[in-house]
């Protein structure tokens, strides 16, 4: 590539991220070298910054700087109810809501047979112990209305089952094969108030 | 926002990204905050290493890690023949079609009434200088297709003009209102070859 192997190695790894295909992996790279002061070396320390700092919390699996994470530690927040989402992505639309003032469970994905996704391979195990430990009361399940979301809904409902917890789920609102992470937050709200 | 502010001005810099609106630049931080040691360090670094070395080419407008940059300072290309483009991303698509063995030159953007781009903001003056000082023979316009990209190069040929050398455009090939760096490598070639 025309500039060296420096460029050619930003234009590679660019076109990793998510969205971007070769073609927007140069017109980003180019964006940034024309934006050096500006936008390349701040996003540079921050993503050095963050990959140093940020971690998964170890109760919850949210990924923040500290541990407990900021979620885990507000005391302000109920303890006694848990939401339980896939994935960080859904946590933080939970959040942008509003509507939701309990504590999280990050599981790491959802069962899929066609991606190979076992229960081992999520934290439920965790979740289950967390109910006793903290005396939750109340498992909201807000799971992608996907097949694979559903299914991991039910396994997660069964095993909490000799907890005795209550398990509620996303109700109204949440479309038939939606992602959650794409819902608006105005729906969001109105599924987790009608949650069943 | 819920991961502390690293992960928030994270965010907000990687939504600065063309193409990354403030959903996939979510999406693209938890890409990389999951990928921290295979994508998120090397590209923090990757990063920061072009920032801190590239630079424009002082003759060609060209980024490179160094000055003359790595097309001027090839022996090999001739030297009799300098192709203009707007901007660098052209003059990658340019060096994709294999097609075109001389030297660059790079306006740095197009005459435009709308955007205020005046002839003194892009390097014609620099361009007029080289054709005696580098003894060129023949400059290859490679500009848009479009309104902008038009006007431009009706400028840069008649300021041009008191110096002899012969100007060509590209031709065959190139849709109307088509931008260049949108072209495929062979269409791009057969404009080259077909230059009017
Ligand atoms: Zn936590
Ligand atoms: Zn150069």
């Amino acid at each position: 590539m025309a500039g060296g192997p420096e460029i050619e190695r930003l234009v590679l790894l660019l076109s990793k991220l998510p969205g971007l295909g070769p073609r927007s992996a140069r017109r980003a790279a180019l964006f940034l070298l024309k934006r050096r002061a500006l936008v390349m070396e701040p996003l540079a320390a921050a993503m050095a910054d963050a990959a140093a700092k940020v971690r998964p919390c170890s109760r919850c699996g949210n990924l923040d700087t500290i541990d407990l994470c900021s979620l885990c530690a507000d005391s302000r927040r109920d303890g006694s109810i848990i939401c339980v989402v896939a994935d960080v992505a859904d946590l933080w639309a939970m959040e942008r809501s509003g509507a939701f003032r309990g504590q999280y469970h990050v599981l790491g994905g959802l069962l899929s047979a066609l991606d190979g996704v076992r229960p081992e391979d999520l934290s439920i195990g965790r979740l289950a112990a967390r109910v006793p430990d903290e005396a939750v009361e109340e498992v909201v399940l807000a799971l992608n209305a996907t097949v694979d979301g559903q299914t991991t809904a039910h396994y997660v409902a069964e095993r909490l089952e000799p907890t005795g917890v209550r398990v509620s789920r996303l109700a109204h609102g949440v479309p038939v094969g939606g992602e959650l992470d794409y819902l608006d937050e105005g729906t969001l709200a109105a599924a987790l108030k009608a949650r069943r």
